[in-house]
């Protein structure tokens, strides 16, 4: 079963919206184990619309049209599907009800404009709009369905969860893809593909399929099945050999976050986090704090981004910074442990280093940063040495301290 | 000139990735006078790739392409680009040394795998990628362009910046367009049109064009003039209109941010700036840091989540915590005024606010934030009520606490 979308509207090709609606219906068909095989965008133009359709009708079985459905001139969508399918426009009744209810709720006039959106093609089966005026259609057309929608990303939305998937499920008869993932940090997406050759050659031999997406900071391995849960367990038993291998890497599955899977850890341990920052300047506890319900283990922290600062709030030593420099061990791990004395938390990050694109140094270039975690039972340092991008180099640097209090919380 | 977009991948079609890339080039392109007829998403898959150029090149005269460059199994559009263009792959020196330097300063390994990433199309010109390991291909076929980039977003934006825009602007003769922008803060785009209407139905009769481009706690005034810059001072004295109406929102123009801003105000003055935070939770002082060479200016603070280290680290009084609550007008005052007195700097931003979804109370519901600036000639506090959601919250008290401090500096 595959699917194409087509999206609608000037403002998405020129980039003053971007097209969360593709990637939402994205997920949701395959979820439901339809593929989607393409997204075009295009703008409100008669020609390029029925073109479009042309050609998503030839690749795909179902074709989803967002957006041009307003009551404004730009928006031609419904005349284009009309003639498209050999059709005329008629009064749908329980539409104008519809909108006309929709506007008395809100105490406001209801225009011919609106009215007018109540014509709606004869051949094709609506799909109510519960949070707007611009009606669902549902088109049969040679064996295909079109279905074509608001572009207002809610009111697409509830169309397609009360409307249109229900009816998809109960029309067709849906083969289910399974997809799982597997989220990784601090090791790059070529060592890990090598470092994971065989391993990747059994699963792909056993029929399964696997993709590697990297993100910023991180890269997510995801295994999917085109036979639904059934190999469930199969996958899981290959994404424990990874984990196996890679016990410091692996934190997460799914849509975890990084500062979600190391709050559940503290909350579990009803342990408290505070956070001592040079060149992250914040970020490092900004990222912690993401996290809603945050206040119940981030305590709190100093940004020392000055030598006096350093001094001053967090006591490193004077002549230790002035012996190794403020991106060094030796200040990172007085950061840390001072910080969690100070904060009275139990576990304290510290963050010093060379963010770019100036200030590196001889044996300390851009992109050198100490990291430090403060704990119980003492402290632990490491160096890493990042790129030369300041807003990467800080990126980096948050996301490699937050999967170091892991490491230490998990004790990997 | 007409453009299109092909994004490769099927973390896009399955809504795991939201297509920014696509997005962004609109922007960029729009922008030059660029028109971008349509965005193509397809999966990494030689037969639809195939398919997307030959119809992409029969609409368009520049093609982009993003994605499916890395040094995994699944990555095949190189390949496919060679088959389509009827090339081979041969080793291409420079970038074999790029990709090796990038390794070294990493102190990483490079693989094999990686090494083959600089086996490139023959007849391309190579754009190179200075943020990682895929070269970008430019490839003149038929009276054409046809442009190949890594998906990850920042490689992506280095080498259009650097490379495919600036040889695209040399390489043909773009209809002059003249943009100019203005930066707004802290007034909504409806309520901004409604005031400026006059404005700019006077801007639009003489010829001009005008965009409201709301971003994320923001709203840019954008005129186009068709005509190059033959219009810069007329557009300069529409600009100085809108100042005079508005002098405490507008703050910047063009590409300025605010922290940006902000930062070249405290170096003229040779003044220092600290931070205490609670609800923003470092998010000031990490937007303040992000300019290159903050460490001139910004000093560093506190992060105050909890009750005990509003307390302990910059001395709140009990009494007024207790009685006002820490959300506060007397709260953040302290937090301000103290935070000043300890970091030793001339400027201190003190934010205190309920960023939801919890937390909301009788008077006080999620998205009161109060912040406060102290100064040399004492401390101003103001209320803001934002909404609904976190992360928004988060960020808007940002913008505003930096837009405070800037009215502070050019006493606005």
């Amino acid at each position: 079963m595959r699917a194409e979308i087509i999206s609608i509207g000037d403002e998405l090709l020129i980039g003053q919206t971007i097209n969360t609606n593709a990637s939402w219906m994205g997920q949701q068909l395959s979820g439901m184990g339809i593929r989607v095989v393409q997204v075009t965008t295009i703008s409100d133009d008669q020609e390029l619309i029925r073109l479009a359709l042309d050609q998503a009708i030839e690749r795909a079985e179902l074709i989803f049209i967002t957006g041009g459905l307003g009551p404004t001139k730009d928006d031609i969508t419904k005349y284009t599907l009309a003639s498209y399918f050999n059709t005329d426009l008629v009064m749908h009744e329980p539409t104008r009800e519809r909108i006309e209810a929709f506007f008395k709720s809100r105490n406001r006039p209801m225009l011919a404009v609106n009215t007018q959106q109540a014509e709606l093609p004869r051949n094709c089966t609506i799909l109510p709009n519960d949070c707007g005026t611009a009606a669902g259609m549902w088109f049969d057309y040679e064996g295909k369905v079109i279905i074509s929608m608001p572009g207002v990303p809610y009111e697409m939305k509830g169309i397609m969860e009360h409307y249109a998937l229900p009816k998809i499920r109960q029309q067709f008869n849906l083969q289910a893809m399974y997809h799982r993932t597997l989220l990784t940090q601090g090791i790059g997406e070529s060592f890990l593909a090598d470092e994971l050759t065989d391993w990747e050659n059994r699963l792909r031999a056993s029929g399964l399929s696997l993709a590697y997406l990297p993100s910023p900071g991180m890269v997510k391995l995801r295994i999917t099945s085109f036979e639904g849960e059934s190999r469930k367990e199969e996958i899981e038993a290959y994404f424990e050999e990874v984990i196996a291998r890679f016990p410091k890497q692996v934190f997460g599955r799914e849509h975890d976050t990084l500062s979600e899977v190391v709050g559940r850890l503290l909350l579990e341990r009803g342990a408290t986090v505070g956070t001592v920052e040079s060149c992250t300047g914040g970020a490092i506890a900004q990222s912690l704090v993401q996290t809603p319900g945050s206040s119940a283990y981030f305590q709190g922290g100093y940004l020392t981004y000055s030598y006096a600062l350093k001094q001053q709030l967090v006591q490193v030593d004077a002549v230790t910074l002035e012996k190794y420099g403020a991106v060094s061990q030796e200040v990172v791990e007085q950061m840390a442990v001072h910080g969690r004395k100070n904060l009275q938390v139990d576990y304290c990050i510290a963050a010093s280093g060379i963010a770019g694109p100036d200030g590196g140094m001889e044996g300390k270039p851009v992109g050198t940063v100490w990291i430090a975690v403060a704990h119980p039972a003492g402290v632990t340092a490491k160096r890493f040495q990042f790129g030369d991008n300041r807003e990467r180099n800080i990126q980096m640097s948050v996301l490699t301290a937050i999967n170091l209090l892991r490491c230490q919380l998990v004790g990997c």
